[in-house]
């Protein structure tokens, strides 16, 4: 009867004690990174990043091991369960098994904590009193702030003035534990005041919010910076998702034959797939489906290009080869703020590239509708975010009643709405739109981007 | 090293399947309930209240058996975590042991849904289609709404309308659930019209909200009312809280020498530690310590009589033998909006009096103190509810580490406070006050009580 449960959590002394580093088994390495200035082949900044996320950003190891007080904070809220969603299923009348690992019930909310625990960890031992990070909607923002609270480092978040007005709870969930937390564009940092001087109430973005938060680093004494998506290190420490719902699924007895996730920078999908893509690498799982999902407001798979392009506005952060919207695009104004990002990680443009992993996009008032049906089958009120991945996780599952296939369909689900009920309140007032961008405002950011060939 | 662990979780195939009854095992019985017209002993309306919930209302068994629906349904979040507090007792400096029960992380974030899950299967199995109810905070509400939604019926709600104001995110909590919310005083029944003609915004209280609901239901076909706590049956329906709890506890071999729980109405609380108090009435656990914390701000068996009172404002629900401030009083503007009634569930008084549990009373700047403090060291944001007790229970265990005594303190933690992060900014801004009454202004609401003797 064990397949009948509804929900299986791992006992906390069978939490993988190592994550999965996907550049041990990538069929062909990540194109470099590029220094800024040089445009010639980089480490990240050793004044932004401290040694050992360096090392591991750079790593072949296959595994690396999580220190031991890393996993102690993990246990606070890890390993998280994985559910079968018996009542999605039943309301789709779908002959698909669906499966959603659950990363809400960490405290702050979201699967961020994995990599801002391990990343405040490593820059405690380094002897970093202080980080800065930039915020979008919060979330990374709020994760960062719990992990620094619990090494006693000083944080300072420049958060996306919209995001800052929009959403003081989420800024509120910061102070509460002992984070500073300013708007971005703020008088705080060069790029800011001169962004300020033009506007002085300068709605900001996750590019102008990057470039203060390492301008800040790099000009303040025993500072490093916090960057909470896109780059490898951070995708890795977020495997610890996917090794625990693969111990729990193998226990079960199920393979996951199509993994749905949510794309903004690309962790929390990666943290879910990493571990399964490597089967696949393997040759083991060749029919294994995985859909990154990511706005039509903020295409940067689906629309962008495969090139070299700075992370950030102000071009301060290592230049990147990855699917990019160009670093000038302002994405559209989606509830979903973490997906909100002109470039992708670029494992995971990589693994598009080499076919291991597919992408689609969709359109935020259809991410709410599947919202809605997910807290009414299932209970939970879903990040905007999350949202995604529910909206192609229900039309796989109606695709298999429509098909009689009886697939097994495994959800990442990222977090929990708590902070966004202003977002679904607009949804169900029918004040929500959709955004397309047309072909003609792509091509002109796509313009701007630098032109470097791939070495 | 299994004591050493963070967390423990039952299976969900080794979760409770009865509730257990305190009302087989009480040294005496509970005074009877009265009928608010004829001041004569009575059941429950059945306009009011259908028959298999009556019927729990009296009943004297001693384990009522939990319908394999409701069941079903509990295993969305059942079993719920006991948490070992390492972290507070680590930056108390306490030989205490602290474990807290953690109901956060239901759909609807706190311990109310174990009861409306069941009043709502119920209510579905006797064929109604419509369940009025009332909510200051919104926890109640929004519980309701979930559960209403998983069986398919209408609900209702009157939401004190300071609350409707100052809460939005909950209201929009049981919108996405399917509930339709009005604020209260509303001109959708007699006493609320009567109210609003006599000051338009008008701010409202629990006591006057459930007199509308209660005069909603009366009045229409086919509708049933719903309370979220003080009734005998909704503390049951709780006690798999404690249940799951002294099977966790008995697995890691610990018994608590205290238990702390907030109580408004007084439902969290019992369902902690009812199961309890079972052993301490069978003369087996003479020392266990169960401590009530109210705030100073609404306190009713500290501050209030045991008599008879109305449960509502209208003085249309059945009389109760209680502690309350009478059924005029209205408490003070508290954050912990889930504390704000002014009386008390029968079976809490009835354990008071007989000694069987104590109570005490805390101020609101104190409890913030507390919950800052948890966050900060266990990471989970509380409810303001859930502070009063986190307050004592770290009261509790510095007093451990002054006496040098190495005492097991349960705390129940009933939820988080994700839809309370304005109360926390508040506190931290320095904007938060304390509330104590004049004795002059209890006596005079206590003037107002119905004066009828015990039989």
């Amino acid at each position: 009867m064990d397949k009948e449960k509804t929900k299986y959590i791992l006992d906390e002394n069978d939490m993988p004690t190592a994550w999965y580093n996907i550049q041990a088994d990538l069929p062909e390495p990540l194109p470099p990174l590029l220094n800024p200035q040089t445009k010639e082949p980089t480490q990240l900044p050793p004044f932004l990043f401290c040694d050992e996320l360096n090392k591991q950003e750079f790593s072949k190891e296959r595994y690396i091991d999580i220190p031991e007080e890393v996993q102690r904070i993990y246990r606070s809220w890890r390993p998280t369960t994985l559910f079968r969603a018996h009542k999605l299923e039943k309301a789709l009348d779908t002959p698909a098994k669906i499966y959603y690992k659950f990363e809400g019930t960490s405290p702050a909310g979201s699967h961020k904590p994995n990599t801002a625990v391990a990343q405040a960890y490593y820059n405690k031992k380094a002897g970093i009193k202080r980080i800065t990070t930039e915020t979008g909607a919060g979330q990374w923002g709020s994760a960062l702030a719990m992990a620094c609270m619990y090494f006693g480092i000083e944080l300072k978040v420049y958060m996306v003035r919209i995001s800052y007005q929009q959403k003081p709870y989420r800024r509120n969930l910061m102070e509460v534990w002992g984070a500073k937390c300013v708007a971005s564009p703020s008088p705080d940092t060069q790029i800011g005041k001169k962004l300020l001087a033009e506007d002085s109430n300068h709605p900001g973005s996750l590019g102008i919010a990057i470039s203060e938060a390492v301008e800040d680093a790099a000009t303040h004494e025993g500072t490093r910076y916090s960057l909470g998506s896109v780059l490898n290190h951070v995708l890795m420490h977020q495997t610890i998702i996917g090794l625990e719902t693969k111990k729990l699924m193998e226990k079960i007895g199920v393979y996951p034959d199509i993994i749905v996730a949510c794309v903004g920078g690309g962790s929390n999908a990666s943290g879910m797939f990493l571990p399964f893509v490597k089967d696949k690498i393997a040759g083991k799982k060749k029919n294994l489906k995985v859909i990154c999902v990511e706005p039509t407001g903020s295409p940067s798979i689906t629309k962008g290009l495969l090139a070299y392009d700075y992370g950030d506005v102000a071009g301060m952060a290592p230049i990147a080869f990855m699917h990019t919207l160009g670093h000038t695009f302002i994405p559209a104004p989606l509830h979903a703020g973490g997906l909100r990002y002109h470039g992708m990680a670029p494992i995971v443009s990589h693994l598009v590239k080499l076919g291991l992993i597919e992408d689609k996009a969709v359109p935020q008032l259809a991410t709410f509708e599947a919202g809605i049906q997910f807290a009414r089958t299932e209970g939970y009120i879903s990040a905007p975010e999350t949202n995604h991945a529910i909206r192609v996780t229900i039309d796989e599952a109606i695709k298999c009643r429509e098909e009689g296939k009886s697939k097994v369909i495994l959800l990442a689900h990222s977090g929990h709405g708590h902070f966004d009920m202003g977002a679904y309140d607009a949804y169900l007032a029918g004040k929500l739109e959709d955004f397309e961008y047309p072909e003609a405002k792509i091509k002109e950011a796509l313009s701007q981007l630098p032109q470097i060939p791939v070495k």
